[in-house]
């Protein structure tokens, strides 16, 4: 973790921040190793410190052995007079916050307790910024993420029939994963069959899977808190035309998108790469979410790719990123069809990471 | 839903609140049914609204028949830009919101697009007092989630040895209770065994159970949103005689509890009926959290059963409350002891939900 705290000290000396409180969760374990589910961290310059409460007392010294322990109780210390002690022994006058995972009640709390002396300065980015760019052991995991999601997609395909239903194929999907090594389920797998599959985020339910119709399989694993995101669109029995004239729309729009990606592209034109093509189709309106968004230690994180909007400021892509490439087309009453892989920023293209076989 | 909506009307007209912007996912779906991953409600006297994107609109109409759908996206029509555009359309001046759920970032977002015509106002736990008694419905899903916890507990319990690792155990328990109806398991599930007893939030890993030695096992069934929690110390083969000392002591505690649980006990003396046992017998230090939570749409929610905090108000039981009797021992390096159960207010005393045996 040293590197990445070093890295956030850069960004905070560029921007004359003097200590950041870190609320987030996934910020925290990104930059301190702890996993517990209730924890602050307080950085500067000099000072890592973790506050968390005792439950937790093993654990922080055990995974963030860098860090600074201070134990939380909610009766007698609790955080907002625990960060009050401190920033007075650390000499603070400000110190930053996230702003984008403090709630107002929080902020009121800790602005009351703090009093006029030492102010807080709401901040967004900073870690995510960071975590954009997946460093080498990020890379590792999620490529085990990646691998252990396709071979279990692979072994339940074997075994489904037109009569399982779609919530049977999720559970095997499940199954399949966490005996594979997966930690949990990424999120609730989505198995859609016929019109089913014209939600984006289906509930998997009794339907079974039938014969000739989409099914929308969309799944992942997490290892070691990174989450891993497939979608592949299969039929059982054979397909009408319909089917693969749309498959073979979406397919040709995430490829183009593959094709395209790389270094300083906007991911407003990331998303256009892919969009283009199935306007052209005459099936714009049926794609109504973004081409992907950035996976990690969150299953949706920056960046996302999708259409610019107004005033916010373009995000450009960096070697290093791994995004989903997800587009789709959904026809109520019909059915849907998405096709989605990983991809990595490389330094002059983007390589494919998931390996799971398409139709075509 | 409806006798849920009439209640927050009440509840904001006494209040002299106009309109209410629900942000909590909990919070929204107690209101409305509603069970996307993104939403929020604006609600008044006669109005009730759910913003929410493309993905939902089927699934919304399904859930929550009696709302009006505003479709937000993301590019065109943010959220901020509609709800301004509602405020409008019902003439509102304020809109109250949710302080312990919105994030800074957010109210930011929020005030910057109504302007200086309509003004936010941060309140703090309108619905969740609503949520703390819980209705027939309620009840209802909860015993059925509770029912599963305590047979699939059972199941796996004759099927252990000391040779089964803690991962493993889990495992078995996380299927049972898949299997036996859950959606999924409130929480990632904590089978202890030994020195790793101690920790209160355990992570199971390759340990054996052995022989002897106290085994933890915390667990709980999520069914249609409503989360079980269950928590019994076992050991297999013969204990030592601290193990029986421990828990003699826990399990007199819990007694104790269940026994002295009323409506109108403040929650601080509600957890001393625990804490005084455990305190005379010498183990007060190693009691480190608080005798319970209640338990609904959130594993975790009001009421805390804990001791008090200063400045807090006090918080008295209810008919209708639901929350966990959980007090521990936790010695380090030989392990720890907790007992959990779920138990209902009643008119004039508790009602024990959990039917698990104990040891005693």
């Amino acid at each position: 973790m040293d590197h990445r705290l070093a890295q956030l000290r850069a960004l905070m000396a560029e921007q004359t921040i003097t200590a950041l409180l870190v609320g987030s969760a996934t910020n925290r374990r990104y930059l301190s190793g702890f996993t517990g589910s209730y924890g602050w961290l307080l950085l500067t310059a000099d000072a890592a410190i973790i506050f968390t409460d005792s439950r937790y007392t093993i654990q922080a010294a055990h995974e963030a052995p860098n860090f600074t322990f201070c134990e939380v109780n909610y009766a007698e210390r609790p955080l907002p007079k625990l960060l009050k002690a401190m920033a007075e022994e650390l000499g603070l006058q400000t110190i930053a916050c996230e702003a984008a995972h403090l709630t107002l009640a929080e902020h009121q709390q800790l602005e009351k307790a703090l009093g006029s002396a030492i102010s807080l300065d709401p901040k967004q980015n900073l870690v995510e910024s960071l975590r954009e760019v997946k460093d080498e052991t990020e890379l590792t995991t999620l490529r085990r993420a990646i691998t252990l999601t396709d071979a279990a997609l692979a072994a339940v395909l074997e075994r489904i029939t037109p009569q399982t239903t779609e919530r049977e194929a999720a559970w095997m999907l499940e199954v399949a994963m966490r005996l594979g090594g997966a930690e949990a389920i990424s999120f609730p797998i989505i198995v859609a069959a016929g019109p089913n599959s014209a939600l984006p985020h289906a509930q998997p339910g009794d339907t079974p899977l039938g014969e000739g119709q989409p099914i929308v399989i969309d799944m992942g694993a997490r290892v070691d808190g990174y989450h891993a995101d497939l979608t592949r669109t299969i039929a059982l029995g054979t397909p009408d035309a319909r089917f693969w004239e749309i498959y073979d729309i979406v397919l040709a729009a995430q490829r183009n998108a593959i094709a395209g990606l790389r270094p300083g592209l906007a991911t407003h034109e990331a998303d256009a790469l892919a969009r283009d093509v199935i306007t052209a189709a005459g099936y714009g309106d049926q794609f109504g979410h973004g081409l992907g968004h950035g996976v990690g230690l969150n299953i949706h994180e920056a960046p996302g790719l999708r259409r610019a909007a107004a005033n916010a400021p373009a995000v450009h892509l960096r070697p290093g990123m791994v995004t989903s490439i997800e587009p789709g087309i959904y026809i109520e009453g019909w059915g849907g069809i998405r096709i989605e892989d990983l991809a990595l920023i490389t330094a002059d293209g983007a390589e494919v990471l998931s390996q799971a076989p398409k139709l075509r």
